[in-house]
């Protein structure tokens, strides 16, 4: 008889993202004759950059044409886009990683979601809250002990140390959803403590091109120590707009490793890499050639207008609500806004009445967690028209 | 302190096929004049056919227009990918599956391999002997009992029922790497076995298109019951030169049920979808469109061209393999043709004797499990001058 994984049952129906995206759907239903603006799922909304799509043209052409035809592509990535990778995102910042460290997937989410499948089910796990719900969700899906660390006004969004001592913890800066950043000293004081405690950090810088201040670190790496205890993810999607393009990559470090409970000693590393390779068929050759011209001259300036782009609609939404009188977090190092729902109600009411009234799309607080209920998530990924209307539609609500 | 999953210590350190990678490499390093030919890997040579390229190019400049960007896919994928696969594979075949029973995802491998997330950890697996790897190793990785299910000449490659009661059973058919096919009467007993013993079948599909016999069930869902019982995988990769485009689908039949150990009733549709939900974010846009141009009628005719090209590499193999009075399988109904070593030498010593002494590359069979001990795989998938230099060079080697 079939034996279920019964912690399916622990977790709910609904996946946030799916449960909004049901919830609109059945307002657009009702209301065929209103326009809903989403500045909710942090989807993108600007073109793919021209260095990106003539590279996938090109690459295409060459699938056309069995001298050029590539097939199955290496496990971990090709070693054009990992070369690139490597020399953009890590050397040139003075940061030693290896091209051999790196792991191009087919996105963060699936990163950050497989990566339990290399860790045992007795790990004590301390995820910030609130978080994407991905963290939460798969180590629920795999039965462990989850302790939250509330991110709130109060502690100026900067996670304590757990009660109790966590073997994994997830770390996401800039965070999804505040907006807000940890400095070196901060992140450096979680490094120190997984040093101590042999723990593991999961790392997600998905959107570390967005900071604009300096002393934020971009890249775990930039602490000393953090190559022996921590995993870093990387994503495409919102620095290049490869929501629906799927690629992003995973840093594992070889200095990373762990003892068995007969005290063998393993490589995170080659566990991954043999993670990988079981369930895993390569990212797309076409996909990589597009993320590979993100990084030549061309798609850098291209690249730097988009997300300077969304950084403005950032500030255009922060100032527009702190008019209105509400309290906003993040938005600056960040492509989300991090409110306080107003005449503290619930997130779930604020999403509510933003669709009923203003037909706004957000996020609600609540669905990343506990300490994220009172709050709400807005995106700057809207295009300008849509948030400059947008703001003038909450505008409208509340004065 | 991290705690691994010390699953992983109770597999081998390579995956089969990078340990075939490894080798071939190896081989060219020392060898530099020496010219490869590679019948192994199973990985397509012929272009990817004109209507699928040309339905990528027309979705690649969609992404580079903000009015027809497609952002998050979604988890299930779009519905014209869905559609197409529904009318086309199933109901102008008499099956009557449902569009939200069908899963697109980035290949069949990593849904063979991450179908365990929703299963229990006490599970008795079935899995016919020898297999592609990802069945085997999957289950490994989670600790599962295994019970391997010989398949040889002696009982003509058709599995006996297991000693112990299975509670998920992985089939493959027409099989990888054998090259053998069930008939539907074939097929029926282990339907019928899993309705009696509410076993789970995990049917991988991939190769149904390579099909040329009547009376050889393309899906599992011919069988009268088996959408209470089974879960089918499907591929574009060979069927469509797809390896390197990465897409695939599984079917979920939402009659598909099991009882926790509390007697609650869950849906295993609702459990991988919740899954995908969770630890996968859709398949590249430009990528479904690709596969949906394989169900147009030129696409359809062009990939039928490939796939007949394909098959008489098959013939090809076949009859020069046995012209040398080898004994071989398969090759009529699959890609694949699975030979007898000469002398009965081990695997491994046929793939090193080939490689050496021809520069020809196939699979060992015992990668393939136990039962494969003794016997090596051939593919289809090269082009016709290769595969014709390649059977050359064996007759040499063995005349």
């Amino acid at each position: 008889m079939i034996k279920l994984n019964e912690h399916y049952t622990e977790i709910g129906n609904n996946y946030l993202f799916a449960e909004i995206t049901k919830r609109v759907k059945e307002y657009k239903e009702k209301h065929p004759d209103k326009i809903v603006i989403s500045l909710g799922i942090g989807d993108v909304t600007q073109a793919i950059v021209p260095a990106v799509i003539e590279a996938i043209h090109k690459a295409t052409d060459e699938m056309a044409n069995p001298k050029t035809l590539r097939g199955y592509a290496p496990y971990e990535g090709y070693d054009f886009l990992i070369d690139a990778i490597l020399k953009h995102d890590f050397l040139e910042r003075g940061i030693a990683i290896e091209a051999d460290e790196i792991f191009v997937s087919d996105g963060a989410k699936s990163d950050t979601g497989n990566i339990g499948d290399i860790l045992g089910y007795e790990n004590q796990i301390a995820i910030t809250d609130p978080a994407y719900p991905v963290y939460v969700d798969t180590n629920k899906m795999n039965g462990r002990e989850i302790e939250l660390l509330p991110c709130t006004p109060e502690n100026h969004f900067v996670p304590a140390f757990p009660a109790k001592t966590a073997d994994v913890i997830y770390l996401c800066y800039p965070n999804n959803p505040t907006g807000t950043v940890l400095t070196k000293e901060q992140l450096k004081k979680w490094v120190d403590y997984a040093l101590e405690h042999q723990s593991l950090i999961l790392f997600d810088a998905a959107y570390e091109a967005f900071i604009s201040q300096p002393n934020i670190p971009h890249s775990i790496y930039e602490i000393e120590g953090a190559q022996k205890v921590a995993i870093e993810f990387r994503s495409f999607s919102k620095t290049a707009g490869f929501t629906g393009m799927r690629a992003g990559y995973t840093i594992v470090p070889k200095a990373l490793t762990a003892q068995t409970s007969k005290g063998e000693t393993l490589s995170l590393n080659m566990m991954w890499k043999r993670r990988q390779s079981t369930k895993f068929n390569g990212t797309a050759y076409i996909v990589q050639r597009g993320a590979e011209a993100i990084f030549t001259p061309d798609g850098q300036k291209q690249i730097r207008r988009v997300i300077n782009y969304y950084m403005e609609n950032a500030k255009i939404i922060k100032r527009s609500l702190e008019a209105l009188g509400l309290v906003t977090y993040g938005g600056v190092n960040a492509p989300y806004i991090w409110v306080q729902t107003p005449n503290h109600i619930s997130s779930w009411e604020f999403f509510d009445l933003l669709l009923n009234k203003g037909q706004v799309v957000g996020t609600p607080g609540s669905g990343f967690g506990q300490a994220g209920e009172g709050f709400f998530r807005f995106t700057a990924f809207g295009n300008r028209k849509s948030t400059l209307e947008a703001v003038e539609r909450i505008k409208k609500m509340f004065s």
